[in-house]
């Protein structure tokens, strides 16, 4: 069981990084990118579970773990 | 126009941060998750332009900045 989970910063959030991947584009000529948000995102197999179990579990790390839910927020995606 | 790019490490490629949270998930009594591997990924808001620019734009920034080809993958999507 396969799933996808995707960690990004709050509206508002300031984001150096990707207001440096945004500048760094600039400078080697190409133009027409207005804005760049980083995030993060993960490819997690999971053991053989019922879906609602898988999504308590994947809900649970994201919360307890892998997202700072003061600046950011997290979505994830189970596959079949 | 919106588009999101996806930066993972080509299959064969060790990720121990991965690894480290999958153990941590484990220390933390998540049982069931049995590989973590971690990616970037971008939220990107591009000028209008005609679709075909916009992919070849992509292309060269994942190319040229976004990615290390020697290890990485990459894809992206355009939203609308």
């Amino acid at each position: 069981m396969k799933a996808r989970i995707y960690v990004t910063l709050r509206k508002g959030v300031l984001d150096p990084q990707g207001k440096a991947i945004q500048r760094s584009l600039s400078h080697l000529g190409m133009e027409g990118v207005d804005e760049v948000r980083v995030g993060k995102f993960m490819e997690v197999t999971l053991a053989e579970m019922a879906r609602p179990e898988a999504e308590k579990l994947l809900e649970e790390a994201c919360r307890r773990l892998l997202a700072n839910t003061v600046i950011e927020d997290f979505s994830f995606e189970i596959e079949g």
